[in-house]
């Protein structure tokens, strides 16, 4: 089987990894639209060849790890590969994703979104067993051909993955809570400590809480852009129900409620009994 | 020299540990005002004796290793001590605390703030080796003795941590932004994913990045509140920091405008170039 992989960042790259050391792939061919990238992933090793993107369609199967609005752009350009041929994108957003791809390619497509990552992106970011133990939520899979379906489920196991099936309007609306708006929330930290007049002072200071707080700040701010476009409403829900909670938090500091702060925070606390 | 530890939990519990692995004490005796905690303190060998309150005062060097507003209740009833005995607190405020510190012991008495710690409490939680290669705050030291500083520097170093001297006014700040600020984003964030209709199914998604962003939110209440209350106005202060570039980006995502989001999120990424 040649498995074509379409962008060799961090998922991209590290997936093909994966795909080669559990055998799942004859040959991996690479596309990406940056030079730079392509010439890294080879020196790498994370594909046998780069190619142009008319070569990817020739691929038993077509990942596509590229950003979320890149998919959307990406989908109509493969309306003509074989039948056979299974795509699937590893985007953090499905809603979108799912109504645009066109129809003639929707029985083959395959919506995922892996829930795994770093905070690093491109092909150096690339690291083996990313997707190691991790959830992948496949999407609308009803709209989806069974021979496809299984033959991406089977490689999602097969690199150690626990499948989740999500309506895709749901998973947006839950990946907005668990992972878009804790980028918001690092992002604006980072920049609430940059404001101040000497950060550098501040910043000394950091220990591991600071450090696991600021680490999605460093994440593609590209990437996370249309993430945000894409998800646009239910992120704003999200940072809304955050913003509720932490007016909550403010007053009763300001009003010197102790007691009820500490139940607040008591109540907090009982979120690991369920993660 | 006999150290004497009040408060056997995280950061007083592996103190002790590493006092005794580095031969920085003869004898460790330790005072708990949790019966349990002083049981579990001496099963776990993290002192050689655990003794009533007023024994404590027989040591050559006391650290208050208990929740802040437990230190300013403390430091009257040590007022007795000989003038040789050093005094040591672990808080994370220092301003408050050193201005309630009684004249009387307050050259002997030193301001510290080890950065460092875990979100697990009490004498489970103490761990060799938690002060190794963190900093540590020393507070307003032009008002302690000489003699009783070096005590405490020598026993910091010792333990394998970094000195950093700062205005107890300039620390509660600093602390505000790259601690105490942090912690009250974590616990908003929980409750704001507890309050959804099903935390469950959104909660299964959770990978690196949310369990990084909710994990402050495990850190003992008690403790915060405490925290927080001793550094209100700092810590309203640095909320407001954030708030406010919360409410740019929403402002941003509202408005459609991508660009200026994105660049308020490449901002965001050189942080990591100071940190």
């Amino acid at each position: 089987m040649v498995a074509a992989v379409v962008g060799l960042g961090l998922m991209g790259g590290s997936l093909a990894l994966d795909l080669k050391d559990k055998g799942l792939a004859d040959k991996i061919i690479g596309y990406d639209r940056n030079e730079e990238h392509k010439k890294e992933a080879l020196h790498l090793g994370l594909v046998d060849e780069i190619v142009e993107f008319e070569e990817i369609k020739k691929a038993d199967i077509i990942f596509l790890a590229i950003p979320v609005e890149g998919i959307i752009r990406t989908l109509p350009k493969l309306e003509d590969v074989d039948r056979k041929t299974t795509i699937v994108d590893l985007g953090s957003t499905k809603e979108k994703i799912v109504k645009e791809c066109p129809k003639k390619i929707r029985a083959q497509f395959i919506a995922a979104h892996p829930m795994t990552g770093t905070e690093y992106s491109g092909p150096l970011a690339a690291v083996r067993g990313l997707y190691e133990d991790k959830i992948v939520v496949l999407c609308n899979t009803e709209e989806n051909d069974k021979e496809h379906l299984q033959k991406a489920e089977n490689i999602f196991v097969s690199i150690g993955m626990q499948i989740v099936y999500m309506d895709a309007k749901e998973h947006d609306l839950h990946a907005a809570y668990i992972s878009h708006l804790p980028h918001a929330i690092s992002y604006a930290l980072a920049n609430a400590v940059l404001k101040q007049e000497d950060p550098k002072s501040i910043l000394i200071l950091a220990a591991g809480g600071f450090k696991d707080m600021s680490r999605l700040a460093k994440s593609n701010p590209k990437m996370w852009c249309d993430i945000f476009k894409q998800n646009k409403n239910n992120l704003l829900t999200s940072i809304e129900s955050f913003k509720k909670e932490l007016r909550f938090a403010t007053r009763l500091i300001e009003e010197e409620k102790w007691e009820e702060l500490q139940e607040w925070m008591q109540k907090a606390t009982t979120l690991h009994k369920i993660l």
